[in-house]
């Protein structure tokens, strides 16, 4: 009945399309942000602690400030002041970060598909902590990445068993050093040494996603990757394999979508190339709304609120997994971030779990996406930063009845 | 005196980005927003014209209204109630567009990037206006095509001089159908009715970018591809060979970073694929922000007072022209839009003219970069949005004598 000229449109897509997909999360997210829905799902901040009142007289003072000028095109690199933040920020007495060294971007996610489009082609290898970010994977699967799955335990990738995966010459690692999504684990010193050496020694290059290092709830806060394989040359600048990316998304406002990269000038005047090409630039106004919050000290202030709260909602479902969860299910414990990850017995498939949960009122992510080479289907990652510590003991608490009905 | 360690990141870049490069006219803004400097250069709107204060009592009205939602996370496919808006803005008697037919970018740029890599793969081609929009050439460039360029004239592509181009089965047509960037000049009606019949005929699909669209001064408003390719089909829904971009940039502010795409169902849901990978989702804030001025009616006031201001600054431009400029030297007569494009005499260069212009405080993009196959080297594009109309004549007026100085 369809007249001939209709258009086929999935017979006109690219092929690199067929590498895309709906990210399960995303989906749920939609779900997962109805009032009545406990949601252990997006790796959503809590939206109450948004300092509204301090945003709109920070906008007031933008547009005080700057005028028109706050709302107009601006550079495809950033505005200058707040790359200019940001190289203060990383500088130490390593590493030293120059304006030059900063791209802003649209969130933390730009920075990764930027990384990918410019570093990677088909078939190029990159080790990758499994499980990992799965937005890394559906960004870098269509620029041509084929991914070496590292493993890992408590103290994040087994640096020390990388000797197969050298083997097959990868040309980078994107890792998440601290409290990592999906299991909430941090790379132990130990390992981010020995890893910045191992990937001098075979010419590699390191992608540090860091979205969650300041928010550490417990234990001592450990170096970046970027800053343990810098080598001050004082003015000579910056040397390093490290492309850091950041983002204010979990210690501001993600609605902003400002995100930025680290990295030495050569990679960030390529980025900044591909950004021209994908936006033409961040927005302005979101830059100069996170420019005048962090310019004026604001993070000071909110980052101990974000700890307090968060720690709070961490502990409360760690202490819920431990009153009501079966004894043959394990978890992890992160000192800090969003999320844990837990692993049921073999036999459950976490995903079959999901319509029920959702229809009790509970959202989570099935692990399984997250995971490479197949594993991960017995795996929920759980976010504990978005609902209250009483919301989280009673989703907690229906998920374990959930799952206690399963097993008859 | 290098250190045998030290990364060679050129050696490390995908092939891809050899097609990447600094577009000339990005470069030329930095120096161009300088306040002593003319600028024809960027295509940037007035910003002395932004409604600053109406964005802030906006910015109050979402804060308030919306509190910390604002600031979250939100859907991939922008918020719904902008995507309801968009789509009762673009029904017609023909055509009946709903929500699922529009998906909101991050800028005009960002809906371009996006269908280059849903649609093309590495050699596939695309019939474009020569000379066409500089930074389309660029993100589509890096996802493979090549481009068959349309002669054009003062009524845009030429499309009864296709029969070479379609020998060469190209997979789609890139078109500014209103005020294209950089001739400014219109396509025709007659045109638009034989390139949808002709495109319908040959199973290609349209690109239609019409940023410009409502900045039309004189003569009377065309209908879109989209509405003259459209099969009214009821509730059966859309069925269009056009996608459709387009942008608050220049109706509102650019700075916002918020575009559409308007598209049948199953492009949008692919282009909303790439877009999770690309940044997740656009501003959340900014998106408000439309859409508050945008459903208290603002554009309707708002439109009126850049047609009459650019009008004038249009006239301004053409007038010094006819004085200033000499009679070899002939520029298109744009009904609408920001730009004209100045052809000289074949022998004078407009890129050589560039430092000595900027030395006079005048800025232009030479027309270069925006043709294919080398031509454009004798033209200029002029701006006449950014400027006020005494300051057109004045830089008219200075890059007249530039152009005097240059011929003994």
């Amino acid at each position: 009945m369809k007249p001939e000229s209709e258009m086929n449109w999935s017979r006109c897509f690219a092929q690199r399309t067929a590498l895309m997909r709906r990210s399960a999360v995303r989906e749920l997210l939609k779900v997962a942000s109805r009032p009545e829905m406990i949601s252990f799902a997006g790796g959503l901040p809590a939206a109450e602690l948004f300092p509204v009142a301090r945003v709109k007289s920070a906008l007031m003072a933008v547009l005080d400030g700057s005028g028109g000028q706050a709302l107009q095109y601006s550079a495809t690199e950033g505005l200058p002041e707040l790359r200019d933040w940001l190289a203060r920020k990383f500088s130490t007495g390593r590493l030293r970060v120059q304006r030059e060294n900063v791209l802003i971007t649209a969130g933390g996610q730009q920075a990764l598909d930027l990384i990918g489009r410019i570093l990677l082609e088909e078939g190029d290898r990159v080790i990758v902590e499994n499980p990992t970010y799965l937005a890394l994977l559906s960004a870098w699967r269509t620029a041509g990445a084929e991914f070496l799955p590292s493993p890992c335990d408590s103290d994040g990738m087994r640096v020390e068993e990388w000797k197969p995966l050298l083997k097959a010459k990868p040309k980078a690692v994107y890792c998440v050093p601290n409290f990592q999504n999906p299991r909430g684990t941090t790379l132990s010193l130990a390992r981010r040494k020995r890893l910045v050496a191992l990937v001098r020694a075979h010419s590699m290059a390191i992608v540090e996603d860091n979205p969650y290092g300041d928010l550490r709830y417990n234990g001592g806060a450990l170096p970046n990757l970027l800053e343990l394989d810098a080598r001050n040359r004082g003015a000579s600048g910056f040397d390093s394999r490290v492309i850091y990316t950041g983002t204010f998304s979990k210690v501001l406002m993600p609605g902003l979508r400002v995100g930025w990269v680290i990295a030495a000038p050569a990679v960030i005047e390529k980025l900044t190339q591909a950004k021209q090409a994908a936006d033409l630039h961040t927005g302005t106004l979101s830059q100069h709304l996170a420019l005048e919050l962090v310019s004026r000290g604001f993070l000071e202030e909110f980052k101990p609120v974000l700890r307090r709260n968060y720690r709070r909602r961490r502990d409360a479902m760690l202490t819920a997994l431990e009153k009501y969860f079966p004894g043959n299910a394990t978890w992890t414990r992160p000192e800090g971030g969003m999320f844990l990850l837990v692993t049921l017995p073999k036999q459950i498939n976490a995903g079959e779990l999901l319509p029920a949960a959702l229809e009790r009122r509970v959202a989570f992510v099935p692990g399984e996406e997250f995971h490479l080479g197949g594993a991960g289907k017995n795996t929920l990652r759980l976010n504990f930063s978005n609902a209250r510590p009483e919301r989280i003991e009673g989703g907690i608490k229906k998920l374990a009845k959930l799952l206690a009905s399963k097993r008859h």
